[in-house]
């Protein structure tokens, strides 16, 4: 094990830094940005770090490839985060990293600047022990991964010749649960919209206009309530299209996994359990598409009819669904409704994330179960779903044409894109133990990875 | 005619201090409140002008007694406003009184301060040139009128004896057209609540959860979505109990008079007009109850299954529907609704108003019409209805046995409860002239108030 000398109050006092700057991809200005990147970069001085414009928020790189012969990988993370939200539901200030107990609380500590400050520790004590890594590493942090990543496609692909690897490593995506480790093997793609209904030119007095005027909340409330039917399946047609069915063996493989439904009720403190019919929980999580209502806004608790009424929606897609073909089936069902005196409008995001698989028996995955036995040796390591999106898992395959293991230290329970998002401060320690020795067994012995590049080829092309 | 010694710019420059003061009822502290009265109390020295204290925001008090034998009426008004809502929506600053043109423009100025100092100018006009009132006046000025009087009944029970009047007149309504001057025959009642819907106890990321809780912000829009047929009418069973049918004479009468859907609808930029089948615009708007949502809020634009979502409810009531009925119906509908998985309450608001009537033949409303007719010679006196709802009128109906006739110099156009608000300049002297002549046709000839109370006698009784 790799040995770390300073003490967790040191490492949370250096990450608190990265935590500081509310680097909000959706909100921010470019400077607040460019100092997210630059603090990034300034960790990766031994590999060259440097921020590079993107057509977005720029993106940090480094390239450490001193150990001719041996394996490339590219370690990806972002250094954008969510908006806050409402501070009051923060117990603490959002940009403001605070231990309290065995957790530090703040605004992308778990999603994704802890995960990314692990690797940069990781990387910095086998520099400092070894003088070098064990193989090559290609870094790439984005800014715009919190916004769907809508200009890292175009950026990667006028670079993939410096961005070559035989391996993808991510420090985002999530641990499955605290108690188990777990690596994911599948994520979920997503696209999302705004829905916006509009009626009069003005907020309208409810008793002076009212009864002569369609009411957009209205109109938009009954638009919401046909997306989906009794049985909690999406009533949108089309919408589970190319989805291959559920086959019992996978059905039993899921059963198998430890899981209390009532646990889970009770921590969320909900009365139910709900979703669409003939599937488990778990089931549902890990392999059924969702459309949900992110948000609402409209009126106020004045007297008004609102002149305006918008939701917010997004979809979590599997394998088979086509992102732009659900797109065009909820935008078609949305404007299909009966809406008379208002004006529907569908405003689609720019980002379209399909779902993305590494196989159980990849390289990749074998040496990640071995990292995480070696960290954990008393658990069995869970092959798990990550019913989240990561945009850049697929948009790798596509444009490197190399797999990415998600190799992340963040729990999915750390309230990621929520008020109180937290990290165990113990992951810190066992993420820089974990990555230390993931590097090492991909270097070497029975899990180097295969299909060796030349990290300098591909810059010579 | 009285005569007005003041410039246009000197009236508007004394309006503007009291719209300067931000007397929003459901949000300002005491002391602006208070600020708000004062300016009020201070314009009636010569009534003993005084801020008195309820259960909730003050009143402003004042008695103008000494005209023995003649009848007495009571001047109502209110000093609170509604929010401004959100400033950037304003061409100017909602809180300065801005001349535009024809038009002065800012929170209150139309609902309902100008309208209030039109009576202030005019009895300060009348005690200049006469040295007294040609009748008793009574002024009661509330400062809740926005958030539905909650208090003032209570109050004006146990000051009954000291309010006792022939005849209350309200400041505050609205005319029906600019074009056209008109007095109200009745208004609308009203009760609103807040629809809650609650999911688990936090934000919920909709990967990282999606499919597995129900979602708020769904059911919410399952709920609305019931609470109206396709036939636009209110799907509530019991909502319309105790209206009496539309009779023929009525549909007639209101075929009558000049309306024009085409022109309304361009004015609201809506592309139809819509609401209940089977009645025409003017008769839904004055003869039909509504149910609106006033406004909705969950989440945000990113990606959460909401913990909770909100609905503001408000219906507009008619003649023969009981406010507490209504609200019970509404509350059984929405507690009836499917909504597996979350909690779903409703949060009725404390103000019930029941619609209010007064005879088109009443001695007050020919007096009105008189004044009128005396100031707007050209124009016959139309006989309209309040769509908004005047919770005063009912209540001195019930604690003073006194009818109310609404005199407002407010136009039905003039942007209440929205951004923009505004009153026409022209309104100012056009109010003051009639105002007085109310009062003096009030007092003497064909028009006298009948049922004479002598001033003194409730504060001995």
């Amino acid at each position: 094990m790799i040995s770390i000398e300073a003490t967790d109050e040191e490492l949370i006092a250096e990450l608190a830094e990265h935590v500081a700057i509310p680097s909000v991809s959706r909100d921010a200005d470019a400077a607040t940005m460019h100092a997210g990147a630059q603090w990034l970069a300034d960790r990766l001085t031994f590999a060259g770090g440097r921020i590079e414009p993107t057509a977005g928020h720029p993106v940090v790189r480094g390239d450490w490839l001193a150990a001719p012969g041996a394996p490339t990988v590219l370690i990806y993370g972002h250094y954008d985060v969510q908006p806050a939200g409402d501070p009051s539901a923060w117990t603490s200030p959002p940009f403001e990293l605070v231990r309290d107990g065995e957790i530090v609380r703040g605004r992308g500590v778990t999603d994704d600047k802890g995960p990314v400050f692990i690797v940069l520790k990781t990387v910095e004590a086998l520099m400092a022990r070894d003088g070098g890594l064990p193989l090559n590493v290609r870094f790439l942090f984005e800014g715009e991964e919190e916004i769907g990543s809508p200009h890292l496609e175009a950026w990667v692909q006028a670079h993939a010749d410096e961005l070559a690897a035989d391996l993808v490593i991510s420090a985002d995506g999530a641990m499955w649960r605290a108690s188990e480790p777990s690596l994911s093997v599948a994520s979920k793609g997503m696209v999302s919209l705004d829905l916006e209904v509009t009626g009069a030119n003005r907020d309208l007095h409810s008793g002076r206009y009212g009864g002569t005027v369609a009411n957009p909340a209205a109109v938009l409330a009954q638009i919401l309530a046909s997306l989906h039917g009794p049985d909690g399946a999406v009533a949108v047609e089309g919408f589970y299209d190319g989805i291959a069915p559920l086959t019992p063996e996978r059905r039993a493989e899921i059963a198998a996994v430890r899981w209390d439904d009532e646990a889970y009720r009770a921590d969320l403190e909900v009365p139910e359990l709900a979703g669409e019919a003939g599937y488990t929980t778990l089931e549902r999580l890990w392999t059924r598409p969702t459309l949900e209502i992110d948000g609402l806004t409209a009126g106020g608790k004045y007297t008004v009819i609102p002149a305006r009424a918008v939701a917010h929606l997004s979809c979590r897609l599997v394998p088979g669904q086509d992102p732009d073909r659900v797109l065009e089936a909820v935008v078609a069902h949305v404007l299909a409704q009966r809406a008379p005196g208002v004006r529907v409008a569908a405003h689609v995001d720019e980002a379209r994330v399909p779902a993305y698989t590494i196989a159980a028996d990849h390289p990749a995955i074998r040496a990640g179960q071995a990292a995480l036995n070696a960290v954990y040796p008393d658990e069995k390591v869970l092959l798990a779903v990550i019913a989240g999106s990561l945009p850049a898992a697929t948009l790798f395959e596509r444009s490197l044409d190399a797999k990415t293991l998600f190799f992340s230290f963040s729990t999915s329970d750390e309230q990621l894109h929520a008020p109180d998002e937290f990290l165990r401060v113990r992951r810190l320690r066992e993420g820089i133990a974990a990555w230390a020795k993931l590097l090492s067994l991909l270097a070497d012995g029975e899990h180097r990875l295969t299909g060796t590049r030349d990290p300098d080829s591909g810059a010579e092309a």
